[in-house]
């Protein structure tokens, strides 16, 4: 059941839309998930955000202190008329998620509590090419066992999350089409599931679309109902929100911004057979030859050295990141017109190289976008860094809890 | 009130999300609503549709039928098994919204009942250049006193909408931007109302996003949740449906198709004074200048003279439409990796440009759009034609009578 209804239930929860079941688990999860996503609150904080009384809020606080969810802490004294508010918390250390990260060129399990705090964290960089779903997944397997074994007795796993470089299906995590590692229909989730043997699901969901949820639920992107996200990484992935629910599509493969086709002429070969997508002129190939680094240069260490280069007025760095700029603002323009956004974010990779190419993207802005939407997008690097994508993975393993917050809890 | 709600209203409804009143409302809402759009229904679809019970179904429809709004017409025998189930029709005469449409080359009026009958029309060519706030309105405010003095003095005007080829500010009616009139924060809507002088505001929309609700309300796109509809003028305009609700961005100037950059090299100038953008390449002037047409010809029947031409064998109209669809394939495989949507379709001069074009959209399609989103998503010509943006605005002008049902009518 999870495994169906997942991103449809996260995208109900973050829409405050009307959850099916009765009130007060309606009402326990939207606590819940607020404290969760936006840390500690007070009692009136949370009445006014809720829109009930404060009495509702504190009924509504101890059931999910029973159940060893939140904490009530005294107010710290302020100077401030009135009667100080108890402060709400999620309790970090009762419950927990195992959340997976399958980039291009590293795997990272993590175990992270409820609020969002990571606890323990394992990673490994893995080949490029060639990993076959049964070498992924053994690697995976192993993280997440030695993170569930080394949890504290007392905090119950209540999910499994996965963020993954390619397209998902929704519902089962099948990776339809993962081009950097080569997979077509892989039941990669399915896998996963069986090999952690927790009696827990894995849910999975692409790396940019995960990513845009966290920025916008927990980032650089709070402010705003329509964001784009840009996730770099060998290529440009896209997590689209638009009024508070991601861009899905009728499949779930929406938000694709990577092949767009910016470049019609001698474009950059693509990854998916295509030339003169948006991924194949600014992605970390088209950068690092751009800067004439040698053809065996890649990975994020490599994109890197570009940036502290030009940085440090190297010509050719400084050149590269102005090309990787132009066409980079190409697809943003396109995206503002399209989405009228009021953020932006430059992610993964993007988060370093944005810095270096935003002269340009602010360029073909100010050529291409219509004034009227010109002016409400800001530009943003992500505040969640590398971990935006892992933090989406563990969001999504929460939603079963939140959206249920007092289904009994067994240590597993 | 009604002009600063009317879109959020419209997107509820068409989301049948919750809105703000008594639940007795609200169903009575989406009862007229489902009839006005999907037109006569019996007794037991209604329910089903609504998910309530017969009885409930019989009690509204009773207070929509005293209202006049409704009429419930004994059943045709059937040769089915069980009690046949009376149809409950809109009452197309009993209420009428007048509704405009302003487009490049033409002012159209219209009286259009429940249901979206179009009882009466009134229409003008106007000048293309240089025509100003006073003159547009003067031309629709004759039209619409004329319609509104003709209508049976039974019928009752219970709002006023109107397309408009520009981008419109919600909420008042402001045009920001209406590139073929060279207006720039003109108060349309205002001007329009004060001038009509029947006590109602004016709503204003985009022209592609009234037409593209009205195809995914009644059209090309009913069976589909995700759709993206452009509309061929001058330019094209863009209106896309994510989720049942158009997509409309943080300041209502989303779904801004036609400046799209698709031709970063040498492109076509653009009335955005930029390059390159989706409606330089595949507008009225491209097509008629890789036509060969005279730099005087324009309009729709200059349109229809080259693909009636094409149609005919003429070899340098068919290599027209073959370049234009080249850049329109471009524009649409890149709408389809965005949006990863259910249905495609090509409205406005656009519905007979595309079957020329077809061939070349597809094969844009087939080489640029990622298979798992490819396969879903079908092209279809526009299902009301030049009407789709005139009905969009008398759709728009329903609102508050859909929102409200009972809200006593009085003959103005």
């Amino acid at each position: 059941m999870w495994q169906l209804t997942g991103w449809s239930m996260l995208k109900d929860l973050a829409a405050d839309r009307h959850v099916p079941g009765d009130s007060r688990r309606r009402n326990l999860g939207a606590l819940l998930r607020r404290v969760h996503l936006g840390g500690p609150a007070s009692r009136v904080e949370l009445a006014e955000w809720m829109g009930v009384n404060r009495s509702t809020v504190m009924a509504l606080t101890a059931e999910l202190a029973a159940a060893g969810l939140v904490r009530e802490v005294p107010p710290t004294g302020s100077g401030r008329a009135g009667r100080p508010s108890f402060v709400v918390r999620p309790e970090s250390a009762a419950v927990h998620v195992l959340a997976f990260d399958i980039a291009v060129d590293r795997l990272v399990a993590a175990r992270v509590g409820l609020g969002g705090t990571i606890s323990a964290r394992l990673e490994a960089t893995r080949p490029r090419a060639g990993a076959d779903l049964d070498s992924v997944v053994s690697v995976l397997a192993d993280f997440g066992r030695a993170l569930h074994h080394d949890a504290p007795p007392t905090s119950v796993c209540v999910g499994i999350g996965a963020s993954y470089c390619g397209m998902i299906r929704p519902g089962d995590g099948m990776v339809r089409f993962g081009p950097d590692m080569g997979w077509v229909d892989q039941a990669f989730g399915a896998e996963l599931a069986r090999r952690l043997d927790l009696g827990l699901p894995v849910l999975v969901g692409n790396e940019a679309h995960l990513g845009a949820m966290a920025e916008h639920q927990r980032g650089a992107g709070v402010d705003a109902q329509n964001v784009i996200y840009l996730h770099g990484d060998v290529g440009v992935g896209g997590g689209i929100v638009v009024g508070g629910d991601l861009l899905d599509g009728d499949g779930g493969y929406g938000s694709e911004v990577g092949h767009m086709l910016v470049n019609p002429y001698q474009g950059r070969p693509c990854g998916c057979g295509s030339r003169g997508c948006l991924e194949a002129e600014v992605g970390e190939r088209a950068l690092l030859d751009e800067a004439g680094r040698p053809a065996d240069q890649r990975g994020r260490d490599a994109v890197r050295a570009v940036v502290a280069d030009a940085a440090r007025g190297d010509d050719a760095a400084r050149e590269a990141l102005r090309r990787i700029g132009d066409w980079l603002g190409i697809g943003v323009a396109n995206l503002i017109n399209l989405f009228n956004p009021g953020v932006v974010i430059f992610g993964g990779t993007l988060t370093e190289v944005f810095p270096g190419a935003a002269a340009q993207v602010r360029r073909r802005i100010a050529a291409n976008v219509l004034p009227v939407s010109r002016d409400k997008a800001q530009l943003r690097v992500s505040a969640l860094g590398y971990d935006a994508t892992l933090i989406g993975a563990a969001d999504l393993a929460f939603t079963p809890l939140l959206t249920n917050p007092l289904t009994p809890l067994t240590p597993s």
